[in-house]
């Protein structure tokens, strides 16, 4: 069966989260209830990353196999179509090899948090990025990310609940930029433990409140102990924005 | 009575523009009503520009008079409290000269239109951006805007409810620029007509759609003929981004 590579975007705010559950709508479901009012077929979805409720995308990735060997294009239009009433949108449809898998295949996930940093709450921007009214120290929380980078065991990082065999991952990137009251953090590893974004992020304002110094998240690190992880950041300001694959992902 | 000069921003898909009116609620009700249940006081705001319905802002800017003399700071966080339940925030609160008035001290009004130019419809920006799913030519769009420059009559690019005395308006700058899927439109002058920014905007769009040319464009303008007026572009891409005063206007 042909299998195709999916390029999606969508406002999380809707969704208990990528992932099927029983709970209410997952974005998993809108997409594989837009492919089956297409195609007739009941594909199943598979997701680079399994965003949590309220988690946001402008690049998850997933494939499907269909009995068609559907044109990109007009396979991108139909489904776009049928994911109206959703805020999930096609950006882009290829082919795939048989095996690629959005999942599997996946060499680099690139995260981005997003924080407003000012007195007054937002409006445009509500239910896209976190707002917090006290002045925060972005250098400061840029200095302490360094402690971050590279292969460690993220154990204070991870959700209690979270099922990875292993806690230990490596951070490529961590970088904390400051534009007026905006800040963005930009976060890229081959892959993440659950929640691990979100836990280090904030973490990392407990740095820039002053609440914490950078010797303290390195501490927290190093203790490896779940308790020790300083505040966790919402969903509303985190954004799945890419997910890298080998060249031979399309064909 | 003292002034104050405010600086606000809203996402005016809620309201039905900036003046009040009997068929809903104004961003310039919301504010009043957050003056007097701070201030007691029933003041009027003011307003740089009259946005329409589903206009934002980033940096509009009004001016109330109150008979307390109150600490800037202080004022801005209790109107902010107080305006919670609106998409609308007091980004600055400055104390003004007798004289400052909001719309007649302005010295130019700067717009932002933006344009999402992709098949996909939108999500995270759905309500925030005009999405035109044909290709768009950015560049003939920013060629034929040089035609609108400069001091002309622009009845074509009025509504037929524009109550100005003149259709004469010196137009400083109308940039056009496309970065991926975005195209923003930066339009400068002194003092605009109604909907005289969504009017010339939709009708570039004509122009980078290629059912106009730049001839076509600088034609209508210089019928100065309501009817060969373009498309008129939605008010949900549409920010009011800034005014500019003199450096006397807070003290």
């Amino acid at each position: 069966m042909p299998r195709f590579k999916l390029t999606l975007e969508y406002d999380g705010g809707p969704f208990v989260g990528w992932q099927r559950q029983d709970n209410g709508v997952s974005v998993q479901e809108a997409l594989e209830d837009a492919v089956f009012a297409m195609t007739g077929e009941r594909a199943l979805a598979h997701g680079a990353g399994r965003t949590d409720a309220g988690v946001h995308a402008t690049g998850q990735v997933a494939h499907v196999d269909l009995a068609r060997n559907w044109a990109p294009f007009r396979l991108g239009e139909g489904l776009n179509a049928r994911l109206v009433p959703h805020p999930v949108a096609v950006l882009r449809v290829e082919r795939a090899p048989d095996d690629f898998d959005a999942r599997h295949s996946a060499r680099a996930r690139h995260y981005v948090y997003r924080i407003v940093n000012r007195r007054a709450s937002l409006t445009l921007e509500r239910g896209r990025a976190w707002a917090i009214k006290p002045r925060l120290d972005a250098e400061a929380m840029r200095e302490a990310a360094r402690a971050l980078i590279g292969r460690h065991d993220f154990t204070t990082f991870r959700d209690a609940q979270c099922q990875a065999k292993s806690p230990v991952r490596t951070l490529d990137r961590l970088d904390v930029r400051r534009e007026g009251d905006a800040i963005a953090f930009e976060v890229s590893a081959l892959s993440f433990l659950h929640r691990q974004v979100r836990s280090m992020v904030g973490s990392l304002v407990d740095v820039g409140a002053g609440r914490w110094n950078g010797a303290d998240l390195k501490a927290a690190l190093d203790a490896a102990d779940r308790s020790r992880c300083g505040q966790v950041a919402p969903p509303h300001g985190l954004y799945l924005a890419r997910v890298d694959y080998g060249a031979d992902a399309a064909k």
